[in-house]
């Protein structure tokens, strides 16, 4: 069987592969830190001679920041596009590290070994899990089960700048039947996931103002309009108190999560006590009558991420202030439109105004949630492949977080994307130690193979 | 008649008694900055040194930070102690002075002569429009016409730390009839007051935690308690539509002006909408159906004068923090108990804590507020002296603002207060360019004439 020889494959190129990934994660691709654009530089380049070494026919494009490396290898059906991001974190604080993090090595842990260093789980090890399935068809076969494409990102760390842009000026060369990508985690170490639903953000700032100078709250105070007391009022109103969110509209294209998905959910007996036992809290704080995974995975929220206003500093002054700021954001599922809900939002908020009060909007990022069509064949044909490699059935699962490249995959180049990774919990992602379980890269390395004979054969 | 000669007195020695201020005024008794500890003390000697020059018996007081100047002069009835304070604020931003701030001088301006300088107004400038008095009345008659202590402070600008303790230490010297204050204002330009009624003060910080460590809201949203959503439902709740405070029991101690006190007011013709309008504000925003005038002199407030939470930085993070802050006083009138209503609040903040959510409370000054005996025939005397040399008549006036002072020598020394201040809205307390009007020293002088006269007679 075709797939076996691969598996094989892989299996007897397992150091020299782990060699290849230590090459890349010692450059020190910093994409935020101007200083290390060289380094970023560099692993681009690293990337191409790589991918060359497939034989795929590679470019590397420059954008005003950082280059994207794109290739193509392959015949046949499907087309997939793969995408991974090979620019790192910074990694401060340094002296929390317990080794240099770009002299990444293997460790062993009560967990088994893991490759420590900056960039093994976010995203480097990921993202040569699937070059390293290719490297293994070819050497198995000669040639790939159908045709791929690759895209590299520099600038995901730094919130992608370069993108969109790029992928509005490339269509034809990016479109393909469908996006893989290695960014996301497993549901546990046992039971790897193919996540099937983002959710979307809209966030917003917002500057309430009364008097045009801070006052003393002695000479004012009971006479003047008090910003901070009016943005309390306006903030303790978005929720009521069953824990929906107020803002008019917001439930709209928020729908009930389908029954097998909710039976698969079940099924992974997910411990939403122990999730927020570990945080320190005892009792879901959201919505009514839901559980924790689905809060998390499936419901909309509204969160605030921050507030400022008067005197915050050591001991007491009796201002009234000026002004006081919030900073609010929405994460939406199904097709909630952000615009709208920004409209709502907004509408509300100056509906809320006392005399005298004025309010200032700053608009932040929007992005749509993505619901991928799991009754696609190929997504019940890849959740197959995954779990004959690991222990446990592998399961559909959301993902409270937003990946925006998912939404631009469907929105700009009309195709729906496979989000399947090999991540822990305790990766450390953007922390010192960051770390990549060995078995993760081998193992999702297997998965990989599994997954392209799945969709191949599809 | 003897008051006469006395102002005649004060009238010829106008330029004297200006210079003797400009050189107390050139000491820069800074009391916050240690660099200027000389100086302070420096001012203190002077003090002495003019005491003594009236006759009076003069100690300096030796403090943990700076000293105590107290003066004994005369006999009779009644034993009037004098405050006032010799330190002054610092000077930043000193390039907004259009002069040094310790060069003092008398400047034309479109309202006529000022003294510019820093502390003219805050408080050398009013301290020694009663110093001068009593020079002008001993230079006209060989003597004063009662019995009078001075206590003069220099450490009134950092929260006199040493004031409670020496003047439990110094009972017997300081303990008079009737306590006279001069750092207060006049209601405006033409129309003096003495201010018989100040509000109190008590603060509380608090601390709402509930993960804990800040959390990813990407992972968390919708599932984890946010402490900023808790805190503002908390404030949001602390004032209800007619913007009367809810905290249980919060009114207990609570009078309605009395009668004449309401017409006096009502009398003086404050404009509640320029005195907002100045700030932006057109509306009074606190207790529905209060004047302005009665929302800032005679009823209690709770204001929010600080809150932070989250990320506050430019930009947004998605956080779901693990604490949000508050600073929260109350202003307060009558005979309200700032300890009850401290104990109140925070019954109140507890039992509005939902689950995995608890509260630190840092307690903040204290002082219950001060309402003058103005039944006491010493205070109509006084306030017809003062309407005898100004263009309108006295007002017993209210203070949003706390002054401790008042409440100590009632509390420990059992004596009232009496405010009187020449100062106005203008004078730019703890501002650059601080001035206190030529007028305001020399008519301010001769207002203290007349009411030791007025009480004297008493």
């Amino acid at each position: 069987m075709a797939l076996e020889q691969v598996l094989q494959r892989i299996d007897s190129d397992r150091d020299a592969a782990l060699e290849r990934l230590l090459a890349l994660l010692r450059i020190p691709s910093i994409s935020t830190d101007p200083a290390f654009a060289g380094d970023v530089d560099r692993a681009a380049d690293w990337l191409v001679d790589d991918l060359r070494s497939l034989g795929a026919s590679v470019e590397k494009h420059a954008t005003p920041r950082h280059p994207m490396v794109t290739g193509q290898i392959g015949e046949g059906a499907p087309h997939l596009l793969f995408y991974g991001h090979y620019d790192v974190q910074p990694v401060d604080p340094l002296n929390l590290w317990t080794r240099d993090p770009f002299d990444p090595a293997v460790e062993d842990t009560p967990n088994g070994p893991v490759i420590r260093g900056r960039g093994t789980s976010d995203d480097k090890g990921q993202l040569m899990t699937f070059v390293e399935a290719c490297r293994a068809w070819i050497a198995a076969h000669g040639a790939l089960p159908c045709r791929i494409s690759f895209l590299f990102e520099g600038e995901e760390e730094i919130g992608s700048p370069s993108l969109v842009p790029f992928m509005e000026g490339h269509r034809e060369m990016l479109t393909a039947d469908l996006a893989l990508i290695c960014d996301t985690g497993m549901f546990d170490p046992e039971t790897p996931a193919i996540t099937t639903m983002l959710r979307g953000l809209m966030g917003e700032e917002l500057i309430i103002r009364g008097p045009d100078r801070d006052l003393h709250s002695g000479m004012y105070g009971g006479a003047a309009r008090n910003p901070i007391q009016v943005l309390a009022k306006i903030l303790a109103a978005l929720h009521d108190e069953t824990g929906r969110i107020t803002v008019p509209g917001f439930y709209d294209g928020v729908t009930e999560l389908p029954e097998e998905i909710r039976a698969q959910w079940e099924a992974l007996g997910f411990d939403g006590e122990g999730y927020l036992g570990a945080v320190g809290l005892s009792e879901p704080a959201g919505e009514a009558g839901r559980s924790v995974l689905e809060q998390i995975w499936a419901r909309p929220t509204c969160e605030i991420n921050g507030i400022s206003g008067g005197y915050t500093g050591e001991g007491f002054k009796t201002v009234l202030p000026a002004e006081a700021r919030a900073k609010v954001s929405f994460r939406l599922v199904g097709t909630q439109d952000p615009h709208a809900i920004r409209k709502s939002f907004r509408a509300m908020v100056e509906g809320m105004l006392p005399p005298d009060c004025t309010v200032e909007f700053i608009g932040h990022s929007t992005g749509t949630a993505s619901v991928m069509p799991t009754d696609d064949p190929a997504f019940e044909a890849a959740r197959k492949a995954l779990s004959d490699e690991w222990p446990r059935e592998a399961a559909f699962a959301g993902s409270g977080g937003s990946i925006p490249i998912a939404g631009h995959f469907e929105r700009i180049l009309g195709m729906p994307s496979m989000l399947i990774g090999f991540s822990r919990e305790d990766d450390g992602l953007h922390s010192p130690n960051e770390k990549y379980d060995l078995e993760a890269f081998q193992k999702g390395t297997r998965s990989w193979a599994r997954v392209l004979a799945a969709l191949s054969q599809g």
